[in-house]
């Protein structure tokens, strides 16, 4: 039966795949007659829903066919199908999900639809070479990721997650950098033209984590919540600390003479950056938070209220170019709480499972359309440049996690082990961002090709080697696993005696942090109920 | 603290309008830099995630800001929320939408909105002189239509249905299309040049009839479910039927001689449109369903499939130039039955849920931008040619009613009453299909601005006098109702037993319709629970 199955799905499979082949898959690009199936020209394109040709044929024609005027909506929509029946397919055969992860899989799928499409010279997608990642591919994944991270875990380890997210992501990319740019003045390489700020440039580029691939397999393996949880975080804030970086390396590398001034404003810019995306997300988080109180007779709407603040405080950053993912985040962190608390029982299933879905779908694409772009791209391979790459990058994330725990271990409670070291360090596998940064290159910076190249081996490395031997390896090394999903009741009833408790306390203490936090919800939600 | 939470809203609805109007409201025009709040010029727009300027700047900048970059998804999002405040607004104050059908209330604050716009001479949004309405807008609302809709009593009338909405469509463009003819020929008026192609192009636009108000009041005073489920399909199939018509009325006003056998292709692609269509959605509901029995183990991409299928099948009509209505509305009526029974319960939930969602957002979107698009728009007033134009929209669907009741009566099991047909006639609001339609008009058409401005006439004048005093009227004159609503569990079992009882004889009496798809049926979801 299994068989049976498998088969079908493969034939659906290439079915879509052949189908959006035929149909000239070229994503963003405005409507072109050639390549696609162009039965009538596209004379006026916007004169009503079927444009006729106005020549040739004096007869009213009983079948017309008018394929430029469909086309973004249709491929935009088959792409997302045949990446969806790429996870089904995956799912079929269970037992393949268990030992690679799902990301392999999709960048297989996509380097055998890119090799297809380049057999027939057909054009990429444009998805990546615009705005499009950042703006519509990216937000659902980090609100998927904000809105489902577990809050309480992630505040106890807040300085843990934020010491790695940006000291660990400047080690790494200064590190990398200096050393790359150390290897570009050996001549064998002939890659002398490579200056330092276009290294640093690079190595920023490369820095972010993923964590798409590392979180399932540790969720899978029950990790233990603290190595869980940093990852966590570190994947989610690294990305604006790159981001940062990117856009500072980028500046930099077009500018004749840095001047100390520079040094400076580049440090004020980091705060900028980081607390104004915070702060925008904490307005929008409580601007929708509290427009949910007025929602009680618009139930049918109600869940787009959450989507639309979100992105609006995601395009607000962007639009002031401070970080638009910490932006995204905080909003929410902050609306969480009071959203589900005010919406009804059926929007609150719709808002979780939409920001899920749209986060799914957006992440099954970019890894897709990885392998495709690997295929058609044109690419400028060195042996040298790119071996050393991938070296540095193993090295300076295993002695940044050593050298940084070492440091922060005296401030925690629960301290790393080296199990625990191993876990963050090898975790840290390369992804979208890092893909979506190098395309979104300069293209005044003369080695772009290089980068580029570059950039995808060490991601088509990180997440094809480590990601599919790190679930052996954790278990082999038998790293500290936790009872965190077996919430019993007894366990919940001691939690939140524990949580009165120590509001209790605090209130005694005269520290009212958690318990002023408390008393806000309860007047905000006070005149809600009456 | 109701007057304290509407000035709330008030606020935020000022403030949210103001803020669009401030930002340049364009839609889906290319990015221009006049009129946007832009301060960096938008040099490269691909070049990464902040542009930043090359030249005058010297030092690294602290803050930057890029409007061209953010602006499309910026409005589009600024106007959903905008459209949804004054949806939280109206029911904030309860009463004002019982008397009042919130669609009055939409195009009221889209006047306003408009108004503001063309005092600061904004230009309105592009979303209805291009196919964003054929493509986007409408596609969510039939979709919620056809999945919504109550499946027996549409089987049960679907004669009387169709009967309304080809022939009473036919009778109403062809009635009015001739009549305005006749009156063109008088010279007083001044519309001489109106030949009678161009009379019938018009006649066709504005004979659809649109559901949402009607149905609104339909189903608070529970009128009788014969009467709600005729309006309903009438509103659903006569779109497709008004879109055929336009698009060959478009055809032959643009054609120097109509030959007999455009007559005959014309008849020819009625069929090919309607059953094209249907044949379509069926095609693509028994592929979603299918699909749906694979999903179990991608719980959290389920809906997907169903809205993905579902506009292929829109999408894919549209290329074709047969109904997508027809075809979205079919295919949603097909795969509803099986994809309830596979998909899990959460799914479900969320799958209703952002049906609504969106067909609810387009719905006001829609109404809103005809309020706003009514100002910005330059008209052609012609007392004569538009006061007809009301005379025999009224008159006509009032006979067409008549005439075509006496038709059908016998061979109804409940028969229409004359409070009955009053109710269908007077329920014959225009909306949003004319809306659309009159902005697609080719530009050859001499008097498309008469015939734009004639349009938003008949909608207006439709929506709010008719859509104000139907409740009162249907009230008054005491139009049959229903206890549909009050589903008991004894009538529950009674339809149930029926059921069975008609399925048994079916089998005896050697008829397998409905005994064979329920086989299907079974055949089809046997495998999957094993």
């Amino acid at each position: 039966m299994d068989l049976n199955i498998s088969r079908r799905a493969a034939a659906l499979l290439i079915l879509c795949s052949g189908f959006s082949l035929l149909c000239g898959c070229r994503g963003e690009v405005p409507p072109k007659p050639t390549g696609g199936v162009t039965i009538v020209p596209p004379i006026k394109p916007d004169n009503g829903p079927q444009a006729y040709p106005e020549a040739e044929k004096s007869n009213l024609p009983v079948f017309t066919m008018d394929y430029p005027r469909i086309q973004i909506p249709f491929e935009i929509t088959l792409w997302m199908l045949l990446a969806s029946f790429a996870k089904i397919g995956f799912h079929v055969y269970h037992k393949i999900t268990i030992w690679v992860p799902e990301s392999c899989l999709l960048i297989s799928i996509g380097l055998i639809v890119g090799a297809i499409m380049h057999s027939v010279h057909e054009e990429p997608p444009a998805v990546l070479t615009s705005n499009v990642f950042f703006l519509y591919m990216l937000p659902p994944i980090v609100l998927d990721s904000g809105y489902f991270m577990p809050t309480r875990p992630f505040f106890e380890n807040i300085g843990t997650v934020l010491w790695f997210a940006v000291v660990g992501t400047l080690w790494n990319s200064i590190g990398i950098g200096m050393s790359l740019f150390a290897i570009c003045q050996i001549e064998a390489f002939g890659v002398q033209d490579i200056n330092l700020q276009e290294n640093l440039l690079f190595a920023s580029i490369i820095s972010a984590v993923d964590p798409v691939a590392v979180l399932n397999v540790f969720e899978d393996v029950n990790v233990n919540e603290q190595l869980y949880i940093v990852v966590f975080g570190e994947c989610l804030f690294n990305d604006a600390v790159t981001v940062v970086l990117y856009n500072m390396f980028s500046f930099v590398a077009e500018m004749p003479v840095v001047e100390p001034v520079d040094v400076f404003l580049g440090v004020a810019r980091f705060f900028v950056v980081g607390l104004g995306g915070m702060g925008f997300g904490i307005l929008f988080g409580f601007v929708a938070a509290f427009t949910t109180r007025f929602t009680s007779k618009v139930r049918e709407i109600e869940p787009l209220f959450i989507f639309m603040y979100s992105y609006l405080a995601y395009l607000v950053a962007e639009l002031f170019a401070i970080s638009s993912i910490m932006a995204i985040v905080t909003c929410a962190l902050t609306m969480k709480y009071y959203v589900e608390e005010n919406v009804s029982q059926r929007s609150c299933t719709t808002i979780r499972h939409v920001v899920k879905m749209l986060g799914s779908i957006s992440e099954t694409l970019i890894f897709f359309f990885l392998g495709v772009v690997t295929i058609t791209t044109e690419h400028e391979w060195n042996w040298g440049y790119i071996l050393f790459t991938l070296l540095f990058a193993f090295v300076w994330r295993g002695l940044g996690v050593l050298v940084l725990t070492q440091i922060i271990n005296p401030f925690r409670t629960i301290p790393f082990n080296l199990k625990d070291q191993f876990g963050l360090a090898y975790g840290g596998l390369r992804g979208a961002i890092s893909f979506a940064l190098a395309f979104t290159l300069p293209d005044n910076i003369g080695r772009k090709q290089l980068f580029v190249t570059a950039t995808i081996a060490i991601i088509l490395f990180t997440v094809f080697l480590q990601g599919i031997s790190i679930r052996p390896l954790i278990e082999f090394i038998n790293v500290r696993r936790t009872n965190r999903n077996l919430g019993t009741i007894n366990v919940e009833i001691h939690c939140r005696l524990m949580e009165h408790t120590i509001a209790g306390i605090e209130d005694l203490c005269g520290q009212w942090i958690f318990f002023s936090f408390y008393l806000l919800i309860l007047s905000l939600n006070d005149t809600h109920s009456p």
